[in-house]
């Protein structure tokens, strides 16, 4: 799906590319229960749950704005199986239902507790998948993912550039590198 | 798919996450028909066959171990959908029936001459797709597809690296960059 | 030196990094005379008139607002062998005196009659350096330099990122890629 | 200087354009004493004993192969002020003059060590540069330079790719992406 078709707003949104490789590395199943952690404007969550319409996707995001923008997205595309959780992670996970799959699309400051907690509660067999832009969050889901119970650890450096118009010539303006961490609980 | 998925040999194969991509930039409709020039190993004729079951893939490959391989995947994953064209483009796509679909991942050196067969034959409304990873066919393809009856061009630049393991620590290896180019056939 | 030793406006300034690049790539020897097409706020100027006190800097530029920035870096670092030359490529470099190096870091749409009036007027065993963002220009240069009377063609691509914080974390920052070409004239 | 002016063996050799803004980040200074510690084959050290030559630059290596190269280099270029420190870092450090500039391009495994040597033995005003090629010595370099004595803190990561002919055509070959990171020591 284009990044247009969603509404957005001053929330920062997963770019397209990014967000299809995350879904790709997700490996959705038919009725899964997934988490979106730190949602932003739901591009991710939209897409798995258009993906999987017997599952069901808890979006948790902690900004009000962006759970608007959460709620707009949702009636938007007419998502019974979106459920939007507003609040901090991980205490708000604590609610929610163990899940098949998990994607950390923000953390605010606090991936450590949000990756214990996954590990947790995450289902054996269970797939997680983390996007990372800064060296801190990179360095901790790197060391976090390389031990049990988690294993096939896998990572990707992504840094595009999109084509546009400079006067009548040809450029690709660049994007921000993004790290797409994955790993499967044993089990 | 994991690019383990596939049947390899010497031929170099679409990596993973330019095939989702490219894929992605395809957006496939049941029942199309979709040419696949420069199939190399088939890595993405095989992921589109089984996108779009009742459609028909068309891949042309002229290099003899290719298409070996080739073959060798369409039976691993029994794509009775998939229909291997050994030959030169753009001359055997000559007798082809005409696609609503056309992803080019190789071109020998012929990009030019398979570009405007592919602008006649595209299917009004059709779409098309161009991986390169040459100076020479990225200016090309971007030309090509900057006037009519293309519309809606659009340009990724791909650069990843894949993370491995230098002695104990965590390294993430280059891999070259790709162009990723797409448009719409107007009407 | 830094890119803020430079005064500077609205006017792009080729990044610190692209700078000590294409000067190295230029190998200035003393008393050589230089042009610099293009010249932008003078940084690549500044940095060959210091380097070659004996030699002679001239600086090519049709931005007017580009000009006084010339003028007033000119005047910051004192140097009196670099020559701002106003006006618009390829027309005025006609009454410069003939180059043994020559930096292009803009071409305002001219790249291809800058190119055949450089190959004309470089000094034999002379070094040409040209930087590139757009895919016209990249393509045109290329092949420019991939025959006589240049040999020893050289390219290299940079896509660099700047560290920033983003909160209490690291982060870096992507700039847009550059493509440095240079070459020799031979004899 | 090229590649190619350097005697290798099979020892990796930082590549000519990381090696050139290393030694820009360093602002070596007249007279100056240098430590490059994991020096490799030593193109980083004679370049620096090229630009400093009323200085000295001791290169510090582990690997026997990479001495052996290290005492070659320093013949060829005939450098009286290059010294050669074999041994294993920070151990060795001990028995050298205290630094005003310190490079470090390999640490062992043993880069906090390493570090906190030099945070000590660095001359006050003095400039550290680190390049770093896995996430563990990146994460470990940036949080040891953020904090006092260490100010102004800067970080670039390159990801090159160099020119290479495809066929006729024109294609960049990527290479591994570095971190280049300094800071200077107050006082």
């Amino acid at each position: 799906m284009p990044d247009d078709a969603f509404i957005r707003g001053p929330v920062p949104m997963t770019k397209r590319e990014i967000r299809i490789l995350a879904l790709a590395a997700l490996k959705l199943q038919p009725g899964q229960i997934i988490w979106d952690v730190g949602a932003g404007t739901g591009s991710l969550s939209v897409e798995a749950a258009l993906s999987v319409p017997a599952g069901q996707v808890f979006a948790v995001e902690r900004n009000g704005a962006a759970v608007a923008l959460l709620q707009q997205n949702k009636e938007h595309f007419a998502l019974e199986n979106m459920v939007i959780v507003p609040g901090e992670a991980p205490e708000v996970l604590a609610g929610l239902p163990d899940p098949q799959r998990i994607i950390i699309g923000g953390s605010g400051g606090k991936l450590a507790e949000i990756l214990h907690c996954c590990q947790e509660r995450l289902t054996a067999g269970g797939i997680i998948v983390i996007n990372v832009v800064t060296i801190e969050n990179l360095s901790l889901a790197l060391k976090f993912l390389n031990h049990r119970p988690f294993v096939e650890r896998e990572g990707l450096y992504m840094q595009t550039a999109r084509l546009e118009q400079l006067g009548s010539q040809d450029f690709f303006r660049a994007q921000n590198g993004v790290w797409i961490l994955s790993a499967r609980k044993e089990g």
